[in-house]
């Protein structure tokens, strides 16, 4: 089967390639300084891939774990489709487990367990091809989405514009173009004059490892700083505009992103800057009321005190190390989605975008 | 001549330690991994040390640079008055150079030239000699200060209390004890029930290098978080003050302190967590209305790309580095000094404080 990437170069990398069976990945853990892609086949190597982060970024997850389902259900043996649909449920639990913040991940796997319910009359060996198809057009709608909301977000933005983004919501954390860097592509192409400031996004560092690599790579003019510089330049006029990404969105629009982001929403109300948010409509999770029912991940200490093999840290120090927080919904400015943007309302808003689905 | 240290354990790390002409300094950079003690002799390496980072923190920088200026004065081969004030004054010049931001870099200098400047009647031998004791008491009298101003802050917090610090403002910044951290010292000694959030401080994680490193040798209860997670405890209600040093203090109460600092006391006024400074009145200085005057340092941009050789971004990015910014007074609840505590009316409190010299 080819190659699923058969669309006109939007800017930005594509960092999940699929073809012939291989899924490949680039490897996020080791850039900028490497570009390493790591190649599967298996499901569980794919759940291992999400779980360490050779993959993130809430919908770049949700397509890898599409075809992590795929891989897992073409090693099914079993004949009955009720044998498959059981062993298929336990793949996706799998996979749904390896990262609990991002909903797109369970998004994805519910788009793939919906057509093997919606198909009970076909053959397992149907299903398989079915299911693969599916996790090819979860990839590619990715990208079009972005392309979609990002030129509804473009026209948010006034002509000459300073954006601080926070963390990668970009090509790498997507199947391509971004979200909120979507926002920013879809801008440079309108003619806008765009400069980027960049949080370098600590503990992880997506800011300066991932966000100014793929920046630079399409030469949007970027500037790099640390987390608590944000508030000294937005004291400082330096800052028109923040967009963000989003890991999850609730009903009421708290919105659940990587660390971090709350603070630099704090910041931008303080300074009369607009908080703007970009994500695709799968990152709405209607079923929760509000940011305090989404689960906060909390990660290895290992990712604050070192960096590589230097230690940054004496031995034994406690260390608290959550890998997101709630922005709530009183300090979003507007969600920027594929169907439409939202500006206040949110409840009312999010659930008709999502009923257009 | 005898070391100078001849301080009841007060507890905390003195990083500047001077015996028999030779100054010692705990190389900070190396911390928390090694514990390195570098000598000098030479007001020039002097300068270097204070220009690299060698010694950090506005008080320690300041004991630092007068033991600058008398190796300085020890190697002026000047026999008349007037020659010798000409070449110690260019010594000061050098030293003055070394850090644009902390002025009691400033104040220890003019404390040295004003004791020369005082004794017009004395052979040169003399004010070398006087140059020495003046050097040593301002060392011993920074950590007398610094246990001052320390119970004069614990004074203003509950008996068990949760703090916020940003950067190091600890024994590693000063003679000894410290300034924020001394606030806490001085709140353990007083039986207080007192756990520290301490932020890493990007780029220079003074914040995991130093802070969590002396306040584990002494323990105090410490949790190391990345800055960016501030505002999510802060929302959680796990911080009930926070503390912080001063690298400058304008007349009216705006405080130059490491960059973070303002985004912390945003973030402090959106959740009613009271933000307090703790700085001796040498930080003060009157010559300056508000902090739009204070110079903000900017440092290499290699301290945001780079830990140690490990390249945390990609090549020929943008950066921007300020090393502190601004917090303007409506922000502090209060101004810890050895003197007593301004919390409101800044303008005239901070004028009476300097006044009690």
């Amino acid at each position: 089967m080819s190659n699923c990437g058969a669309f006109p170069d939007a800017g930005g990398i594509r960092p999940i390639k699929y073809d012939n069976g291989v899924l490949r990945l680039i490897d996020q853990r080791r850039l900028p300084t490497e570009e390493v892609w790591l190649e599967y086949t298996d499901y569980q190597e794919v759940a291992e891939a999400i779980r360490s982060m050779v993959v993130r970024g809430a919908p770049a997850i949700g397509v890898t774990a599409a075809y992590g389902a795929y891989f897992g259900a073409l090693a099914i043996e079993a004949e009955t489709y009720a044998d498959f649909i059981r062993e298929f449920d336990q793949v996706c639990e799998v996979l749904a487990g390896t990262r609990p913040t991002a909903i797109n991940l369970c998004w994805a796997l519910d788009r793939m367990k919906s057509l093997v319910q919606a198909n009970t009359d076909q053959p397992v060996s149907n299903l398989k091809i079915g299911l693969e198809y599916e996790a090819m057009a979860i990839n590619e709608d990715d990208i079009r989405i972005n392309m979609k909301l990002g030129r509804n977000g473009a026209a948010l933005l006034p002509d000459q514009v300073r954006i601080l983004t926070h963390c990668n919501a970009g090509a790498l954390a997507t199947g391509g173009y971004g979200t909120a860097l979507g926002v920013i592509r879809a801008a440079v192409a309108a003619g806008k004059e765009v400069a980027v400031i960049a949080d370098e996004t600590r503990p992880f560092l997506q800011g300066s490892r991932l966000t100014a690599w793929e920046l630079q790579r399409d030469n949007i003019q970027t500037v790099l700083i640390c987390d608590n510089m944000a508030g000294y330049l937005m004291s400082k006029g330096a800052i028109d505009a923040v967009i963000v990404g989003a890991d999850r969105i609730a009903a009421n629009g708290d919105v659940a992103n990587k660390i971090g982001t709350y603070t630099v929403a704090v910041l931008a109300k303080e300074h009369n800057i607009p908080f703007y948010v970009a994500a695709p409509i799968s990152t709405i999770d209607l079923q929760i009321a509000d940011g305090s029912e989404i689960p906060i991940e909390e990660r290895d200490i290992r990712e604050v005190t070192h960096i590589g093999e230097q230690q940054l840290a004496p031995e034994n120090i406690a260390v608290f190390n959550p890998a997101f927080d709630v922005t709530p919904a009183r300090l979003v400015s507007a969600i920027i989605t594929e169907h439409g943007v939202a500006q206040d309302n949110y409840t009312e808003q999010l659930a008709a975008f999502v009923r257009q689905g």
